[in-house]
């Protein structure tokens, strides 16, 4: 059995001590620090720090040992989540009527690569019901009927609600949120953009980058902002492509990249990798 | 609806007016020759070609195609296939106990990607069972006992014939096969090992490459033949790694490249886009 | 001492029985085709096709070939260029105060990789004429004064009149030709952007690629034309970056793709590799 | 100006209370952390520490902040080195008669991406003596004849002392080393093999590579030890080939690959990022 984690997400204005405060910290309260990674972004004056602790190591209730935390990080200013492996973020994917990305992400929870409970699955068509059906995920079918678009989008927010849901999964849910849902849900949305932001954003990405004549296709994993495909960029891959492939090639090439970029970003998120500020992403490197 | 095609693959030593001859030869026949791949090999003085024609075109019986091409490969001493788009290959997936090839292999044969059909998967373990369950494919558990190998390899053998299948994928079987299995299947078995061969050929390739300390790993889809790991390559790639990660995460990073590599050979022989001439292939790029 | 070739790149709107027509006339004429790479463009219903002659199997004058060949090709709308390999290509080298592209391409052409002689490098700085020194390379210093752009350029064009110039490449050069310019010389001029088109045209690429937080950085080699940063892409290639690095650190990791994305793809174009249809270049792959 | 840096390497058997100690006693001394970055290998039960101070937090002498931090180190059974930035290692390059490698190690020295002085060339050819000539670098020709090898051999290790080298680096100088330099030299030769090692050890790795069918082709960056291409891997890189491709041309291919993968290693070696325990390295990322 996998040793469980308390896992401590860190940012601050960056200043003299940082580290050596922190490590004492954790030291004085007996817990031996299995990983610390840092980075001092010199440009923004911004420190960023993760931290992965023994939760054998834990001698106190999980409230005490984040009241004690508050504690030590006020004074310092410090930003900071903290995180305990043994618990399992509840994740909802909303998907539209294309299945590769929701087949890569079902699978690798499968295998116990992506780990997460995934109560239920959200989608705007019922053209991928069966493949709920085959996993025995709820499938809500919500359709987006003329002017109805904002009831629509309240019976999600009511399901992720009821659901008790940490991360929301667009796997090609091909719609726009109201800056409502994404200002509530900040840092707590992963999207998939079919093409390498910044380029090609917006509609049909693969017919532009044929008619543009690319020598290469990539797809993007961000948070969800109220700008469409402006938010944080969590993690980008690209294809080599050449003259041979039609838009629809283009497409077919594109898919394997879509899923994995989006597996990548989720993953990294669950094990909580990620730090967002302003709008950019540090994304810690997975030690396993 | 895709238009439907005739393929051609073709070899023989090099000589003059090869392509000047087969290009006449379709032309007169009232085909138009959709996509004509060709590659000389200087070294190897061997000629190859992959002819892609409109099955719309074919004015005949498909026998009496493959006769009066028959007349004219035989004084220029072609080796050749012909395949028609309109018929699916049927392929047979084996498995041991590990199930990302195989959920990889199955939900791009559901998106379309990978045109054949799946009537079977056999096992020496029961533990994919309930995959085979989910997407309604028959599973055959085949135990492998002491002293009982080629027993339980004849009954594989007679499942395969008695479903007239076209094409076997070893997707991370982990069984060495007799060669008298190899021999009769030659061309017809593809295998991925989980190492960039020709290193770490044989037992535990992701330990040994975190021993050797290498920052890349790979996989290799390849025909299966009498000498184990020794096949013709189809497809190859790697992913970067470094110090961070342990024998297991190696195991974990690998599994991303392994699922791609075996796929895209898969699609690659399905698609008839490879000839094999001794131990090398040739893989004609896809046109879509 | 490597074969000398013809080589002949034809394009024209796709219809049945070219490629039979077009091997036949070579066969007709004595010749062995050694490589013959074809595209049909079924979107664009263009057709695209790169012969390989052995030069040795000519038994005419050059101008005979070419007139015979115009005969062939009049009937059926080709467009067409026939090169020898023989014809060493002359190429200027337009340079402002970064060194790293000349370097590599200067490199390269030692080492026989860019067969092509450099009869002179052309600056508007006088920082890199150390390099061309150390080369034996002509440098001519022609400088931008306030409101004599125009006059520069003229007497850049005259320079590469006076050395019979077949491509210009700019290697960083940093300034933005006139329509005349880019005009006259239509498919004959190289750039490099250093990011991946179409994102991020314009000045500053690396600092807009920090301030967005992309996770890969990118080149991009294209023909010049009016429009800046838009012309038909020959090459592109990217690098995976992470938030460890300031829009400087970009910069150095940037320099790598750089070079090798403009020595690629001016060695694509010095081989008589790429054919250009509108904004789109098709590429063919390199048989060595 | 670039800021100067105090640069401390620490390894050691991992323990609790590791990052505290050091952190603390860096912060007693009056030092900011700029970066630190760790790592503990699970399996080894081992630690690794790189930590950069700005050097103009010294405010002793820099034989005293050797001598209290051996102090400090002693109890704990650190292994250390520290680097001060604003020394300039001394590289000698080692090369037989193939330039790319050497073009790129010098042209990256000359933009200020090598931070070194490359005070001679040595070679057992006179070949490349024009390339030294035009850099302004003395080049030693020592010829290898008939029973001489020893002889040469300790030529090269008294002009290495005489200059004072810090490190030295085999260019493609494709010649087996005794165990007496190799030893003497530990953790200072890197080496550049020409095939994605463990694969293709030895001779000829191209032609190798072709023959096996291969479809990608590496290049292996590693510390020379008394095994031939066994020693401790720094970096390694691909790219991807295929049935196009000669024995010639995987070569041709080959050359980005192998100059790329020396010239990184060479990097981190001169950056300080690199730590040998074993037959493996930890090579930690650059944040620049």
């Amino acid at each position: 059995m996998p040793m469980q984690k308390i896992i401590f997400l860190i940012q601050c204005n960056d200043r003299k001590g940082l580290l050596a405060a922190t490590s004492h910290y954790f030291y004085s309260r007996g817990f031996n620090i299995l990983h610390c990674q840092q980075h001092s972004d010199t440009r923004a004056k911004r420190y960023y720090m993760r931290v992965e602790l023994d939760l054998g190591d834990l001698k106190t209730t999980r409230k005490d040992l984040r009241e004690d935390f508050a504690a030590f990080a006020a004074p310092l200013e410090l930003t900071w989540e903290c995180h305990f492996t043994d618990y399992r973020s509840r994740v909802a994917i909303l998907v539209s009527k294309t299945s590769h990305c929701l087949y890569d992400l079902i699978s690798r929870h499968h295998e116990g690569d992506l780990v997460c409970d995934i109560p239920l699955i959200i989608s705007n068509h019922p053209d991928l019901e069966f493949i709920s059906d085959r996993f025995r995920i709820p499938y809500y079918y919500l359709p987006i009927e003329q002017d109805n678009k904002s009831a629509q989008e309240q019976k999600i927010r009511e399901l992720l609600k009821r659901h008790d849901i940490d991360l929301v999964v667009l796997a090609r849910y091909m719609q726009i949120l109201t800056p409502e849902f994404t200002r509530e849900w900040t840092g707590r949305i992963i999207n998939i953009h079919h093409a390498f932001l910044p380029a090609f954003q917006g509609a049909n990405p693969y017919l532009r980058a044929y008619e543009r004549g690319v020598k290469m296709i990539g797809a993007t994993a961000h948070y969800a902002s109220e700008d469409l495909d402006q938010g944080p960029i969590i993690e980008q891959d690209v294809v080599r492509v050449n003259h041979e492939l039609t838009p629809d090639g283009l497409k077919q090439v594109g898919k394997d990249v879509e899923r994995q970029v989006l597996s990548r970003a989720v993953q990294a998120h669950l094990e909580h990798r990620v730090i967002i500020f302003e709008n950019r992403t540090i994304v810690f490197s997975a030690e396993r």
